[in-house]
């Protein structure tokens, strides 16, 4: 039984007997991979961890498909596979019952007929949540997962580089993604963290703008976000380039969002609120007259999931914490005309320092 | 504002008028697409369509983010942007409030999290499902969604064609996945609907195996099972290749499974039991003496999700309706050995006659 994976184990197990409950039901993928280091998309399919304190048994559900997979990879010895024609909720139930007075499910991620489901079944059982204390245990991150999370980023950084090379007049957006992705692959990725955006000129004022059939043009901001998942662990990068030299407006932009980046960085520091760091930014960002332009938070946690606990919105007064990884990622959005957004992926270290994880170079270049 | 979404959005007026519900409450970014025209995936962050029958109006709640790609996308006229500062259940509440007696919501979507925070501020209106019925019309495939799912076969085919070419010695499971990734942004997807499946030799025997490093030999099988988004819907085909001549089992093997494919699409009839097409690929398997070997259901529903509803496993009596598009994917898995599926995307007719919407040949091909 790998270590790691048992010492999370038992955490659960200490937090179900600290909250008199006697079982914890785990349903999310991500969770099960967490406590496991087994990972499958069940889709609609049931998967389920099952920590049983009354018994002092850890059960893996799994759907029949995945059954050699699972015992493969998970830590736990009794894998259960389910059939397609099989009853889920009744083999759980039967499973679980009887004296089932209590227990754990993540309510963040079990859906509400789920819920409904299994609770006419397990008429006689409290449910209380125990997702919330699982992601309070994925937000600090061990060293383990720093080395995965830092896989993520070398390779992420590889196909930025590869990216930054393969960018040529006559190109469009969805040209440049299906470089980028195929370099993700060739560097070992198990896929993107999340869709690849690639944006050029003033499509890259829009946040979240979808790639398409813009080509690409002199004096454009090129505007790459992507990240992958190595190991289970995600990466997420921003860099702008321009495509030849752009308007003194285009410099100034990308200059100010540069310094917003590093001062937003030198604000972390534990014990502070979160907050802070989003503040840190934005009122450099104000103060030079761009504010209104820079209209979302200035970051998220980042692990198994690419978008996790903390958020850092400037309304965040939870303190910063050793372990903690997260992306710092200001922007200035003008409509029409162009954005400019560079993220980093930063880790609290438990010595008080901040290592910033990404490597890519920040100052400006053109292409 | 465009046609089918309006209708698509009066049919859940009636719904909520037929059942006496005030109003609508979609969360479900595909149900937000299939109702709009409008797709982004929210991540952490609150996206709903509101459809309140009190009032006559429709509104789209979206991140800040995503505004004006909502306006240019949605049929919605009210989009209501969200900051990340913001309180969504509020925001939402002060909407809703007062006179709300019933709302519907998708119980399979929305989480146990969510329906308690909404139902501590809504504390006097009474909770209904309203997912299924949005499922229920999302079965029946309008031709404006048949001509997109084609759009979607015809570009994981064109992958195909190109992986098969791409298949040399000395290739690992990643690189063709990344061949064949690559491919699929080149010939205009908006992504693959699920992670890309490439496994050789005994790999194959693992119908939800992960790619890595393992290396092509002479005589493996090469099952490729994979599809993509085009404009929101999904294809999923699979293809098992011979790389050399293999054994005699290997030629065996495939040619049972091919046979069951056309007996599984021989059976869709209108009107019979969804359960008789995988009963006439398993009767067949079984009878070849390969039965402890096919162990899945036979296919699934295709459209906006890869995997919707019918669910077309043995046990299923619902019947076979007009307007449905399922797969069809009977496969044999000798552990240690290897495996072989066959998966083709069909559409049942207005007309009642079947329509096998893949194209690519499946008589055996040796590389």
């Amino acid at each position: 039984m790998d270590n790691q994976y048992e010492k999370r184990i038992n955490r659960i197990k200490e937090h179900l007997h600290q909250t008199n409950m006697n079982v914890a039901l785990i349903t999310s993928p991500k969770n099960v991979y967490y406590l496991t280091g087994f990972f499958t998309e069940p889709f609609e399919r049931f998967m389920a961890l099952v920590i049983d304190n009354r018994h002092n048994e850890v059960y893996l559900f799994v759907p029949a498909l995945d059954k050699d997979a699972a015992k493969n990879a998970a830590i736990v010895g009794n894998v259960i596979p389910i059939e397609d024609s099989e009853d889920h909720v009744q083999i759980l139930a039967d499973f679980l019952n009887p004296n089932l007075l209590s227990i754990g499910i993540e309510k963040d991620h079990i859906s509400l007929q789920q819920y409904e489901d299994l609770s006419v079944t397990l008429n006689d059982t409290s449910f209380y949540d125990i997702g919330a204390y699982i992601m309070s245990l994925r937000v600090i991150k061990s060293q383990d997962e720093i080395h995965k999370i830092k896989g993520a980023i070398k390779a992420i950084e590889k196909v930025m580089e590869k990216g930054e090379e393969k960018i040529r007049f006559g190109m469009s957006e969805l040209d440049l993604v299906s470089e980028l992705e195929y370099h993700m692959r060739k560097n070992g990725a198990e896929g993107p963290s999340f869709p690849t955006i690639a944006l050029f000129g003033e499509n890259s004022a829009l946040p979240h703008g979808k790639p398409g059939s813009r080509y690409i043009r002199k004096g454009d901001f090129v505007l790459i976000d992507m990240g992958v998942i190595v190991d289970g662990y995600c990466s997420d990068i921003t860099r702008t380039f321009l495509f030849g030299e752009g308007t003194a407006e285009k410099h100034t932009i990308y200059n100010i969002v540069k310094e917003a980046n590093e001062k937003a960085i030198e604000a972390v520091k534990i014990g502070e609120p979160l907050g802070v760091i989003d503040e840190a930014a934005r009122s450099y960002i104000i103060e030079k007259g761009y504010g209104d332009y820079f209209n979302n938070r200035i970051g998220h946690g980042l692990g198994i999931d690419v978008h996790e606990k903390p958020s850092l919105h400037n309304q965040n007064d939870n303190k910063i914490e050793p372990g903690m990884v997260f992306t710092i990622e200001p922007g200035i959005y003008l409509p029409e005309f162009g954005g400019v957004r560079i993220e980093d992926n930063v880790y609290v270290k438990e010595s008080g320092g901040v290592e910033v994880l990404t490597t890519y170079p920040t100052d400006l270049k053109i292409l």
